[in-house]
């Protein structure tokens, strides 16, 4: 049996979610930090899909819109594409899905470093194609 | 796409995790709290294979024993069987491994708890069964 | 011996957080969503201190932006104040400081409501009051 | 202002908790595993009162026994003594209380490490001294 990492469809990586009883608090919802935990296991799930790397993507910036809340035993889909991609950074946007409901949106600007001079680096070029498959062209 | 709740095999429930940042400390290593996060999920994805029931379990014995260290990136699978089934409670073993290497061991002992009236109730016969078929004889 | 939430000085609250383990990763660094938590307990501690309201603040959006990383033993000071105040909303600037560096900085609007309706109420006026005191003028 | 690392009286460190949102789930209390977090901030604010030490502690076991649920809101006392205490290793006793009653025991066996060699070292003497001072004699 294998992790499910996700697929790629209609131009975007989607990304299973169950919530069990870790991600919710007592207000009988999803606690809005666990949103970017998520977030963070679609994004890794994504470079897993994309292979390796030499260096790690740094969070910069993240800005995230609450619109309804999800709760314990949902299953949900958390669909990524890219945003605005330059040379070493990248804005990935988020939205966590209830069937055909956006629950949360999200947006991450990171940057890659290389991690023997921990400095700014250009993001592989075998990245920035498969990222390309998944850009959105709002 | 559907979530993956694990499977049964070999007289056990087998449900794959794969490591995150969120899960990792900076010892480098998985924190020791989200072991029990984990179990949790293990848990309760076979409590959805089971199906739906008239009451939750409630923890309220947990034990760790931690053997080996889990990293960043790692894939491990969680192997959980069923210890001692008295009337209410239940005492859940459970193995976190990396390919044949146990890291971590947890006994679990929970109990079942009527919702409506919030005291301990009998487990249902349906999910009596299904623990037995997954009862470790040791 | 009474829980420390905090103090007020100079138009602001001040929460003082000591990073443990739990809020690292193996990056060696606070795991982005950790701040949301550090964030949500210096915004519990000012209600705190405000005291008791018919009804809770949730959160419709958050924007953080990650300067410099803090790591396991520091001491963190999270400084708050209030940006825009509307009737029934609220927009709570936070800035996590080691001394006198800005290490994160967030931004989080909240919804006041009504614990009995569930819908937007206007925020109590002694809270308004209070909240003038550590209105940001920028 | 600074951080609250707890104090000591009558033979134990005692270490104050504010259950804010971020420890509950949805079933109205604190999570199973958030309280081996406050065991873990209780335990490092002992070691910061201890003063530095050239190793860290790696938890090798760990007992919990939930007798009654924390929530929102509470304010808890971490009770912290030493039990067994050996060349390289030790065990912490902490009970989670709210004002006279015991919530949550824990017990937790840590093993010493010395981080040049990564290999179980022993405990320095001057925390050997000051871990006799919270010597419990079960």
């Amino acid at each position: 049996m294998t992790i499910n990492f996700g697929d790629f469809k209609n131009g975007a990586h989607h990304f299973p979610v169950h919530i069990f009883w870790n991600a919710t608090d007592a207000g009988g919802v999803v606690y809005y930090a666990n949103y970017l935990k998520m977030a963070e296991e679609a994004r890794g799930s994504l470079e897993k899909l994309f292979g390796p790397k030499p260096g790690e993507f740094m969070v910069r910036k993240c800005s995230v819109e609450y619109m309804k809340p999800a709760r314990h035993n949902d299953d949900l889909m958390i669909r990524t594409t890219c945003g605005e991609l330059k040379g070493a950074s990248i804005t990935i946007e988020q939205e966590v899905m209830r069937d055909e409901e956006i629950l949360v949106k999200l947006s991450t600007t990171l940057v890659f470093v290389d991690l023997s001079t921990l400095k700014p680096a250009r993001i592989p070029e075998t990245y920035i194609a498969k990222l390309k498959e998944i850009k959105n062209e709002q």
